[in-house]
């Protein structure tokens, strides 16, 4: 980093911790609102927090608010009859001579109940010694607010946007975001016309106490071997040892995927994999990480890899293959002697860079069949990709990054972690593909918040802080310096 | 078999032909209660069978007649509060200068409806083309009712019985013949005292021309592999490739257990196996059945072996192992990233002759455990003993497989196949260790009546002959010749 003539943001900081009050009521008003997206009794909910963003951001003087429909859900879902929340479009400023940030983030949530586990009633932000518990405070309400707290301390001060500011708020992220795609394309030329860059503020430190930034995600191949025999579920009294059986034949199949150290055996995938580089090696030296973190996480003993680099890298930079389970053998408790007549492996890869998801396939596809040849058996074998979804990796050290670099040491006196996540948010990758630009993930809470788990929470340091992030990083964007 | 006085049936056969539309009407009212002990919605049909078969045997002139209670149903079951159906026994004659045969069936049958596919109300017996179709007709109904039947030919020519017989009908077959073990074990020195021989018809000939008797059924052992990780399932993209798991140890263990070709691969199994004599291999040659059976059966061209010896002899008298299925890991249709924590694998082995189920047990225990020690996993496995039932083998030449030859050699004018099963039939066994009497099974049906599947159906003549043949066996039974 260059050091060059700083911003003085004592006024703006002193504000918003001035401010702090208001801004945990406004979290405190959209937790309240349980706007679960995958219950679909808890739709209207969803709806009534798009209408109470829009009432924000009109009180805060955005222009252009636009509760963007979608439409009904596709016919694949449940109910196809019900309608899509809409995404809420609103912008701060529309000064040619500025810059222009999109900001998405989105505000349904995961279910949450008593009975989960829950300490407190999930829909009632609790505030306790300094943490805000409450299903949506950290995934995704926190930062959501945060970019509407940004707005009321600069208007607070009289004080401009430094940039030109796009809302994207969506209200189906935790279902699969049906429709945003869409939306994104249509609206690149329109709507989201002179973007300069994107920040997703939706994901989490890597532990708990050094922010991150994050450059990269891996993507996913996701793929089905089924195994045909006969046609029907056979009694495994009248015809076993005298069947070849499907199911004997996908676990050896299944069997050959993977060693028990997690080495994918796929011939010709290793190749495709970019080589480390020491320069990207080293990225891996400060940041803060250990095995232990790990084994909380999973809550035993089972990580591959005791030191941190190895976890790290595998976790963000190497390919996985998980298998998923099975469909059409018997799955539930008890002891059923069923012999299943067709049965389907469910197993994907994660894809890192320079893996190509169609070249990927062809190999699995290769890989698979010639194993089959190898039993000898009489069944049917068809492998095939059921969805894929791309790696994502920018430059830690564009414009966008550096920015973000900027406001972190500046708010919280460290630089960031600069992290990858091994899992994707797919997302990023339309922004980055659609509106031509660099995609930001500034993440604002830690790595124990629970996102989709009990007792959910945002420390009040992580939320008031990356308000000051937030706002910092849009005041260095906009200086423009490297 | 020796050639002796034989026995003039020609007055008792007549006698059954002229009453065949009253037996078929027998046949009629009882296919007309829906008994399916499996719903609980009906228990009270399956009650209203029992008191159906009271009346009958009223009528027919029966001893003692006791719809014998079982209790509740135990604890385990959907609902507990439920009465178990009772056992209708009943016991024609009891002269201590005859000898006693006890001869078993079930009144209670699977679930039907027309949705299933049903050309016809399963619930209604309907007669096309000298076939009688519906729910029960073959299993057990048919066979239950062609006793009762014997009894009014009987009784109709003013003939004595032969011998002593007790009958006793169960209601719970189709549901697990819950309560039925412990009924047997307290009327061995009661109802049951003096009991010579037991006959059950309640399984089918092998193909669809050649009256069978059977005498030999596979047990089975039934297994699970449990392999223990993380606390609980994680995310693939966030844990996929940093720790070992479950799924991918537990694939590998079930890949290892049988070859493509069914052969076990557990070590020490063949070992315990009764080798085949040339004596018992020529049992085998002039038992009606081929390859094509069997696939028309499976609907494939899965068979793993091509001659008939092969095939009847796997199916029979050589254990073999399925794997059913897996708990714990995704399941249903489509595209889930789950890593499962905890998965469980099931396996049944069907035993034979002269394997032991603890020393069988000892043995998968000991390959799993190696196998999984080779994996160096940090995961836990756990390998257990679901349930297991013996294998039951008769001798088919003795005094009451004697009996029934003959018999079915004089109605059906062939000496009927010897043939085992490769399901067990666990009441076999009940009646052999408690009664310390020979059991022989008697099928009436044919191996295409398509017992709990759409359609069943009995055959007129199956029906007609089967009393003829049952008629016949008590007699040559009385004789006691060899």
């Amino acid at each position: 980093m260059t050091s060059q003539s700083d911003i003085d943001f004592s006024k703006l900081f002193a504000k918003i911790d001035e401010l702090k009050p208001n801004f945990i009521q406004r979290l405190q008003k959209a937790v309240e609102i349980p706007s679960v997206s995958g219950d679909e009794s808890l739709r209207p909910q969803v709806f009534k927090t798009a209408e109470f963003l829009k009432d924000e951001l009109t009180r805060l003087g955005a222009q252009d608010i636009q509760l963007s429909p979608l439409g009904k859900q596709p016919p694949q879902v449940a109910n196809p009859d019900l309608e899509l929340p809409p995404i809420v479009l609103s912008r701060f400023g529309s000064d040619p001579a500025k810059k222009t940030i999109l900001v998405y983030g989105h505000y349904d949530v995961q279910p949450a109940s008593l009975e989960d586990g829950w300490n407190t009633d999930p829909f009632k932000l609790v505030e306790k010694n300094d943490v805000l518990y409450g299903r949506g405070s950290s995934d995704d309400k926190g930062p959501v607010m945060g970019w509407l707290n940004v707005i009321e301390a600069h208007n607070a001060l009289g004080l401009e946007l430094p940039v030109n500011l796009i809302t994207c708020f969506e209200g189906m992220e935790e279902s699969g975001s049906l429709g945003l795609d869409e939306l994104i394309a249509r609206e690149a030329k329109g709507y989201f016309k002179g973007v300069d860059a994107v920040t997703i503020s939706d994901n989490y430190w890597l532990g708990t106490t050094k922010p991150v930034l994050t450059y990269g995600l891996r993507g996913v191949n996701y793929y089905q071997i089924s195994v045909n025999g006969p046609s029907a579920d056979l009694h495994s009294g009248l015809f076993g040892g005298i069947v070849a059986e499907p199911l004997n034949d996908l676990v050896k199949l299944l069997a050959n995927l993977a060693d028990p150290q997690g080495k994918i055996l796929i011939k010709g995938i290793d190749e495709q994999v970019a080589p480390l580089t020491e320069q990207e090696d080293k990225l891996y030296d400060d940041i803060e990480f250990d095995v232990q973190v790990l084994n909380d996480a999973t809550g035993s003993k089972t990580a591959l890899y005791n030191d941190k680099k190895s976890i790290l890298q595998h976790r963000w930079r190497y390919p996985s293959l998980s298998i998923h389970g099975i469909e059409g053998a018997f799955s539930e408790a008890g002891a059923k002697t069923v012999i299943p007549a067709k049965v389907k492996g469910k197993f994907s890869i994660r894809t890192v860079p320079n893996i190509e998801s169609a070249k990927l396939t062809e190999l699995v596809i290769k890989h698979v069949e010639q194993d089959f040849a190898k039993l000898n058996s009489p069944n049917k074998v068809h492998v095939e990709l059921i969805h894929d979804g791309d790696y994502w990796l920018s430059d830690p050290f564009n414009e966008n990054f550096t920015a973000a670099r900027k406001a972190t040491k500046k708010v919280w006196n460290i630089d960031p972690d600069l992290t990858r996540e091994g899992g994707s948010i797919p997302i990023t990758l339309t922004f980055e593909k659609e509106l031509k630009t660099s995609v930001l993930l500034l993440p604002i809470g830690r790595g124990d918040d629970g996102a989709h788990s009990t007792n959910e929470k945002l420390d009040v340091s992580n939320y008031i802080e990356g308000v000051k992030t937030q706002s910092a990083y849009l005041h260095y964007y906009a200086q423009g310096d490297k």
